[in-house]
């Protein structure tokens, strides 16, 4: 029997906010160029106060990739912690609106939900501050067990070991896949988390995890060496499928001892937020609607040109679907 | 001696949700396409609970206005009413960081700040429903005398009639500025707003309105008709400038006796949430910095392209000095 949910995400559920800014605000402030750093209230109010003006969309490295599928026209579903607040609010409304199933309860009277402070410095990269508020309190409590036992695979993402609750709620929801033939997709999610978990990772990546997405760098950190090729083979065989992009240059898709090239799409670069998340929904609604791995492949690049190539981790669903259907 | 603001604004504080629709949504809603409509809580839960995943970015027309002037580096200032929120945060943050002076004082355990849902249709045409929220807390306890006397400008918007503190506080305010030698630009906002509040409007333009901005629409609405070179020499000589935009013909300034044709820039439009608050952010920009009054149309019709090529009711701050300098 079908099951009701292709993919459902468990991942921080974030609303972003998003400003272009000079080099220098990344080295006055030192923040980590390219990478996802983790900053408490007082940072976050801090920094936000030197930011220039922004704008604001849905986020969350697992939300974005589910809001993708379900906008491709997939079946998504979401476990995720807001606050019962203004963006909160945003972000279950975007969620739903696009079409994903998202019953968590809010987090009442407690911390704000989450916000990162994504800074777009002119080369179109993007520096991540998060602020993870309400996303602290994912536990084993918002994770629904016949909901896992329903979909297809469940796709987590790396940034939730930096919460011991959200942590072990994972491993709980990776065993209840297992028990159910759901599949376990992985994000290693950012080069800097995979340093702060690298034997964790290293373990799931030799138990649970089915499916694993990583871009070079951190492939790179979980294998600590610079050699692209050597982490390559390194991860060869160990998951049954691993996606690895390297940005301008494509992906890399492993599976079955083969390696299939995909190559990127030429597009003017505005800003980098989300593209690995919108690959990976590309990829995974390539692979759960009927697509070999080299044509999910290419519609997760696809996806991910898209994205870059306007502003926020999110592109509009209509565009995504006339991407889908040059695929047909 | 040099006054602190070259323009003070006052006006409804609001944060825009902008989403794309189909033309379904504005008949499906019952929405008065292109118009600005009021909404209470509920049906903007309802409306929004309908609408597809958004963006948000702070706006409200004489917001947007002053900010545009700010990001241009004129003096800019504003008086208008938020929440102690999240989204009445992003509001002060947006307006802080563009350089806009704005001291009002939040609104304490009341309503939320103002948000408006604007509907952007295929045609990039923009329908927008407010929920005033905090905005109608807007009062004489909001005015500060002196702020008004140090500024060239006080700049009024016509939406602010909907509420009767508000409207009242206006009212004082220009009698204030007046009084110290401050001139009053004011916009008629909407045409469904001049029709509810057009023998008041037709009053402060033969009082004390000295600069005022309209569009076609809107003064056509004013006088009745809809024949709009007779509303256009209905308002000549009643105020000391006219700045009346039309769309993609334009605008024309009627000043001394005289009528300046300025010719909008051709682009590809995008979303057209803005333009007339753009195109006010030029030509007082201009005007208060050494511009004649063709010059200055010129700058408010180029800002008003820069505005409706992107999505959003305030395009980056680069991109309007950038604008700026070309007209050096």
């Amino acid at each position: 029997m079908e099951k009701s949910l292709q993919i459902l995400g468990i991942g921080n559920a974030i609303v972003d906010i998003l400003a272009r800014v000079d080099e220098s605000f990344i080295t006055d402030h030192n923040l980590i160029k390219k990478a996802m750093t983790l900053i408490e209230a007082d940072r976050s109010a801090q920094l936000y106060a030197d930011m220039p003006a922004g704008r604001e969309q849905s986020g969350g490295s697992v939300a974005n990739s589910v809001a993708g599928i379900a906008m491709l026209g997939g079946r998504a579903g979401y476990i995720g912690k807001v606050a019962d607040d203004q963006l909160g609010r945003v972000f279950r409304h975007d969620m739903t609106a696009n079409g994903v199933t998202f019953n968590s309860a809010p987090l009442l009277d407690a911390e704000p939900t989450a916000n990162c402070l994504v800074a777009i410095t002119p080369d179109a990269e993007r520096t991540m501050s998060t602020y993870l508020g309400a996303c602290s309190a994912l536990s084993m409590a918002d994770i629904d067990q016949s909901q896992i036992a329903d979909s297809e695979i469940i796709y987590i993402e790396g940034y939730l070991w930096d919460r011991e609750h959200a942590k072990q709620a994972c491993r709980v929801a990776m065993e209840m896949a297992h028990a159910a033939g759901t599949k376990v997709a992985f994000t290693l999610s950012d080069a800097f988390c995979v340093d702060r978990y690298r034997d964790d990772f290293s373990q799931l990546i030799d138990g649970p995890i089915d499916i694993l997405f990583a871009n070079r760098d951190e492939l790179c950190s979980l294998y600590q060496t610079d050699d692209f090729a050597e982490a390559l083979s390194m991860i060869e065989g160990r998951v049954t499928v691993a996606a690895i992009t390297c940005g301008d240059e494509g992906a890399i898709i492993l599976a079955g001892g083969e390696r299939h090239l995909v190559e990127a799409l030429p597009t003017a670069v505005i800003d980098t937020t989300g593209a690995g998340d919108l690959f990976a929904a590309g990829f995974l609604y390539g692979a759960m609607n009927g697509f070999d791995l080299a044509k999910a492949g290419q519609l997760g690049t696809a996806c991910a040109s898209l994205t870059i190539s306007q502003v926020g981790p999110r592109p509009e669903a209509a565009a995504l679907q006339e991407l889908l259907a040059s695929f047909a």
